[in-house]
């Protein structure tokens, strides 16, 4: 735990040497409506809302929740505290942290009916991020107080969701490998009880903190497009647990939160450190997308990616396949840094090195986009209900570039 | 028919007498991005995509599909040709047509694992939506091809959605009222096997076309919250059957497809229509919504109301309670259109009569928003494919106005 939170320090000590002190005032501030914006494709640029959970400073490499940055956050907090930091708004006390604590803990079993769908549905070989929508979406039927949508009442149901998200993805993972899921413990945290289910051991503290890590890192990054998901479907006072599936959907897609994944695949066809300067010149010069790198947000070296590469030195150092990939990703991170850095602004991302570290904890790679779910459904549950207080439904408009009058020419004269 | 046909003749000669025949060109053209918007709440004003999917023209009332008007596309073509027409831009050769019929009558059947599924969920408590999602989140587990995201493989997997959303609809219809599905018949168009597998029995013509005529109306609409969602999940690149899971979480809610169960809801209220009046100023003295009223896009009659109406009245004759609830309708219609209409610009939407129409069928309330999506998913699914051709990733900013640096208290320090 001391090796985890020195790394963490080290980390955030190296970003505040590289990086101004005092962020931009970026996007921070009152928006008065409407707002004069220029908008490019993807609706880059447009203001969907204002916010106080989140702010992402990409020009600095800053992620702040709720004030708080990611550096302190991962190194003092929990999944549990910063899950309770974004919905409520404020770090708990402890009599609050316990209370919330409790709530989650009471909350980790899910429904039989839903283990008996994932049993049903072909689990083993579908997409894990499709059986994780229905598996939620399947949640939701259930819950009697699903229809209710007020702020409080869509809370209780996002405190739900973080806890159960965990269990779901554990019991994919197991049955994928044809394994029975396994009961939640209460007698561990989130993240322990999170690898305990996956493996069925008592995890390694210092994998159930470094999970426990990952899923702070996570838990929270803008108007990403799971996020937005999220916050549209809800503002049709749809239901949280509509509105969560909704994430899940998008999150499932390899732009978004299925990145990691695909790092993995990139490093394991390198195979070895020497081999990374020829691929990389290949993959220049085919003009081959390198995964795990750039963002349309980070102009600066990601935070989260200076937080697990210590990290995943760390836990692949015992296994020579993992310490390989971890030696190749290094060497990919210099040589992509020193080529693309300081001209393009092109710098590893969190998904470069998440994959290692889930892998050196013995994860399968299809699992990774579901851990990512695991974390985020706070993020997504807490900028839903923040919007839910001053709802409007969003509508965007799209421009008609198509004719405005056609003649209908019956079937016979086409 | 001939009569069905006559009704929607004269309700377009109604709309080209009290709205100018050529439309303003409003939102259409070429854009160059980035273009440079006032946006509102809710992203009101900003553009997301250019399109040629579809066109409304909300201060004219106009409702264009691939050129062709609303009125012309519900007088002459059925919602298999409109389904074609969305998704591949040009009617149909009667070739072409028939091919594509052939196509979505061999799809309609659904695996048995999605009404399994169906059975073992509350399907008969829950709300339809609920079930809806989960049904075609599991179809999507069950497709081997899910997984490719190219333009043709989606769209191969659209057509399979619009064959099956209508039996999966019609299996929650038969599952809610303790009845077994029935099979699809494959002599039966779209929509008559439709109302065939609700029932159960051979439809009525008139009801036949009424019904194909409401699948034509509800197609498309510009980018609605439902239909943004669905281009929002499949922007990631997640699959078809994602996306169009994201659409039924959107429409579910009341501020969007849920609308026109609660005009019913209302009109029973109302009972009579000698109740209208002083039903609409107390409802106006309480700041009471009155549902069915009003679009953030029409400022003029909505053309599907047009349409709707005098189709309500012809079905809801024949039936005493239907009829007086049509009646009802129709006082408020006027009383609303008297009060609001010339200075708030406020007239009746879409579903201020398809209720009536839906009830007058003999279809319960709570289906009339899956209904809405058996249409819908033809419009999700051809402005989703239309954007994946040139796709960017969908991912608006949010301000952040909560404070930048606050310092990690300990938790027995708060």
């Amino acid at each position: 735990m001391q090796e985890v939170n020195k790394l963490i320090r080290e980390a955030a000590e190296k970003a505040k040497r590289e990086t101004d002190a005092e962020p931009e005032p970026q996007l921070v501030g009152e928006v008065t409506w409407p707002v004069e914006v220029k908008i490019g494709k993807g609706l880059e640029g447009a203001i969907a809302c204002t916010t106080k959970v989140g702010y992402v400073n990409g020009s600095k490499g800053w992620l702040i929740y709720r004030g708080y940055n990611i550096f302190d956050l991962a190194e003092y907090s929990s999944f549990e505290e910063t899950c309770y930091l974004l919905l409520y708004g404020k770090l708990p006390t402890q009599k609050e942290l316990d209370e919330f604590n409790a709530k989650l803990v009471a909350n980790r079993a899910v429904d039989k009916a839903v283990i008996d769908v994932l049993k049903m549905i072909p689990t083993a070989k579908t997409h894990p991020m499709s059986a994780l929508r229905t598996a939620v979406s399947v949640l939701g039927t259930l819950d009697e107080k699903a229809e209710e949508t007020t702020v409080e009442a869509e809370r209780e149901v996002a405190i739900k969701l973080i806890a159960k998200m965990a269990t779901i993805a554990a019991a994919i993972a197991r049955i994928r490998k044809g394994e029975e899921p396994v009961e939640p413990d209460s007698s561990l945290s989130h993240a322990g009880n999170f690898l305990y289910m996956m493996s069925g051991k008592k995890p390694d503290p210092t994998f159930e903190r470094i999970m426990d890590v990952a899923l702070i890192l996570h838990a929270d990054h803008g108007m990403n497009a799971s996020t937005f998901t999220t916050m549209v479907v809800n503002s049709s006072l749809s239901d949280m647990y509509s509105s969560v599936v909704g994430g899940i959907c998008s999150l499932k897609g390899p732009l978004h939160g299925g990145a990691n994944e695909r790092v993995l695949y990139d490093l394991e066809e390198i195979g070895d450190p020497s081999n990374v300067e020829a691929w990389f010149r290949k993959a220049r010069e085919t003009k081959r997308k390198v995964m795990g790198f750039g963002h349309r947000v980070y102009k600066a070296y990601d935070p989260r990616a200076r937080i697990l590469s210590p990290l995943a030195k760390l836990v692949s150092e015992k296994d020579p396949a993992n310490k390989k990939l971890y030696e190749t990703a290094v060497k990919l991170d210099e040589i992509v840094c020193k080529e693309l850095g300081v001209e393009k602004k092109v710098f590893p991302n969190v998904d470069f090195y998440s994959g290692i570290v889930y892998r050196s904890m013995g994860i399968e790679t299809a699992m990774f986009t579901p851990i990512f779910a695991v974390s985020r459904v706070s993020g997504w549950t807490a900028r839903a209900l923040e919007y839910l207080a001053e709802n409007r439904i969003f509508r965007p408009r799209a421009v008609y570039t198509g004719p405005v009058k056609a003649d209908y020419v019956p079937i016979d004269k086409r």
